[in-house]
């Protein structure tokens, strides 16, 4: 039993640093539960019973884990409260629904931040108050919200959080005219964007790049081994796939969409369970994803570097006027060696106005 | 009197510190001075007798400046070690030779950061010498050289130093297809490159941004008041400046360079010894820099926001592949709102080859 004393709320900080333990890919969420002895007031200060966090697919829900570490030391849970990260889920998946246990333990109140958009795995709170447990859901959700962001918005919309990826000089070149692109980031930033492969569900590129580059599309270690998650490799277009080509390697399943419209794409990857993909270009397929509203993220390397009349991150994107132009917000900056990493997302995520006007 | 005590190399530490309030624009350097009480080891920690520094033209040396200093509190300087961060002046200007005041003073020793490449300021160090001063240069001269980076650029080379400021979106945009660029950057990017011009000598554009934007390029507050340092206003190109247009308002004196060579408007600076020179656009203008290899130095505002079809903030540098590309090494990055700033430099100052191949 952790010696912990902990309030609700300051056990709902704990149940998201808990929950950010979990894996950041995959089709399931990152949760942290944190249980707390029986009170009379809420906000006494209690000690914790049990704390949990869901690893991944196939293993216990966070619930369902700080549980199990309770029965394990023999601790009795009876009154305690539930303190969640995650509306507990009312899905028999392949570890039966969340909301049914906490009732079994005899659990009375829990407290979550974010409430489940699942169709699937909602409804938990109901089940916990149709059996007299006290539910209250909206503690620290803005944290819960940010910590959850990709989940949420891909849950919510059943399509993938799409952060796109550019490496470009500072005047917004990912070419030069010739065609050559390497290196335009430097080291730091290159193992950078190896960190963020490792920690995403996919990758997509359109054919032009790979039969330009045939890149093996894999996360690498700085010393050039795999790691251990590797993303699903997706092309996209109409052309064929070399048969000898670099991404029919080691790593993650490849996958051909031959398609031109960027809403084949989503779907696609949406009804694989894809949470997060990165798009990494080339320049065409970044400005069909940004043409049609479909990313929520920017990833933008920038190097000191002025390459001239190079090709271009992206190309047309509609507009004639700066009200045109697509704003993001910035979230950070990083400078990598040389280069700077500006991290931007859409404001709210993924209603980037559709400005474009497809033709 | 200070009551410190200091060893030689933290008197010269302190040299550079007092150096740095003096002003950053202007013909002449930052200099700082520390008067050191005799010793018989030159490593010991010694009485400060006496510091000054330079407050800009028409004014007292740093060495002067602490001479008078001792002189009005009856400090008895005879005898000390003089530490100034750049070599004393040999030059008969507005204030006399600096390397005459250290001998009149009986000054026995002479530590300097830095030599003067000032062919009419140098032979100081020789002056001393024949007069039986002990002198030694080159103690923290990296410390003196990033110090005096601009001024040692600019005395080295007879031409401004030149930092190139461009704002552009991550695309490298610096406006929109029709033309429209305000607003790019966000209001405290805009206010630190205010601050910026307050502290630089010169400011140029081309007459294209002239007669598209009719600029006033002068230094701003933060409120819309005219700084108390306003930078001399060039315009570059052949066409008339407008008898309407905002320059010929209230600020620095214009210049007008009716050259579309580089060189002309570096000699036409250099002659009247404009020491820093912020070249602010537009595109044909700062590629013509670039192309000239004159760029020292970029200020580059980057937006979070992707325009596509815009203007680019450089054109034809004339390169096709990516050896071609002129690289600069990043100094420091900034977040200022939601744009970031990246400050890069040629490497060594004024080196960038000119791969332009001008035609
Ligand atoms: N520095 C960097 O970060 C970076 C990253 C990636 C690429 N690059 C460079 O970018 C260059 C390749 O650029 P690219 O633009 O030709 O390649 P691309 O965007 O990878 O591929 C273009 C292809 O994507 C397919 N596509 C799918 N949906 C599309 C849509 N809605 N609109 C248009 N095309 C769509 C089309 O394939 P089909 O014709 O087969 O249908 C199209 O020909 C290479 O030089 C590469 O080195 C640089
Ligand atoms: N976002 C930003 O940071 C920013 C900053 C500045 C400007 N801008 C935008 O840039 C646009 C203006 O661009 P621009 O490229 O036309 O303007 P520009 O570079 O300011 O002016 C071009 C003119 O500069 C003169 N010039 C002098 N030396 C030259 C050389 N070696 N090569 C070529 N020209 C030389 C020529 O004038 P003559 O023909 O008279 O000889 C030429 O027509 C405007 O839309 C403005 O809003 C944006």
């Amino acid at each position: 039993m952790d010696a912990n004393r902990l309030t609700v709320e300051s056990a709902m900080r704990r149940a998201l640093d808990l929950a950010a333990r979990g894996p950041v890919h995959g089709p399931n969420p990152q949760v942290g539960c944190v249980l707390l002895a029986p009170s009379v007031r809420e906000d006494d200060v209690r000690a914790v019973l049990a704390e949990g966090w869901h690893r991944g697919a196939g293993t216990a829900h966070a619930e369902v884990d700080a549980l199990a570490q309770a029965a394990k030391r023999g601790v009795d849970v009876r009154g305690a409260t539930a303190v969640v990260s995650l509306e507990p889920c009312n899905h028999v998946g392949r570890t039966g629904p969340c909301s049914v246990a906490l009732v079994a333990a005899s659990v009375v109140q829990v407290v979550y931040a974010v409430a489940d958009p699942n169709p699937s795995a909602a409804g938990g709170a109901e089940h916990l108050r149709a059996h007299g447990v006290a539910v209250r859901g909206g503690l620290l959700a803005d944290e819960g919200e940010e910590l959850l962001r990709i989940w949420l918005t891909s849950a919510r919309r059943g399509t993938p959080y799409v952060t796109l990826k550019t490496a470009t000089s500072l005047d917004g070149c990912v070419a030069a005219a010739d065609g050559s692109s390497r290196w335009i980031t430097g080291s730091a930033a290159r193992e950078h964007a190896h960190e963020v492969r490792a920690g995403i569900d996919a990758i997509a590129v359109g054919t032009g790049t790979l039969l330009a580059d045939d890149p093996s599309l894999t996360a690498r270690t700085p010393h050039g081994a795999l790691a251990v998650h590797q993303p699903l490799r997706v092309v996209v277009g109409e052309r064929e796939i070399p048969t000898g080509a670099r991404i029919h390697g080691p790593g993650g399943e490849v996958v051909h969409v031959r398609s031109r419209d960027i809403h084949d794409v989503l779907a696609v990857l949406g009804a694989r369970d894809v949470r997060h993909l990165l798009v990494e270009g080339g320049p065409a397929l970044a400005t069909a994803f940004l043409r049609a509203g479909a990313v929520d993220e920017l990833h933008s390397y920038v190097a000191p570097m002025l390459v001239g009349s190079g090709r271009r991150a992206v190309t047309d994107l509609g507009g004639r006027s700066l009200d045109d132009a697509l704003r993001f917000r910035t979230v950070h900056t990083r400078q990598l060696g040389d280069d700077v990493l500006v991290v931007s997302r859409a404001h709210p995520a993924g209603a980037v106005v559709d400005r474009a006007k497809e033709s």
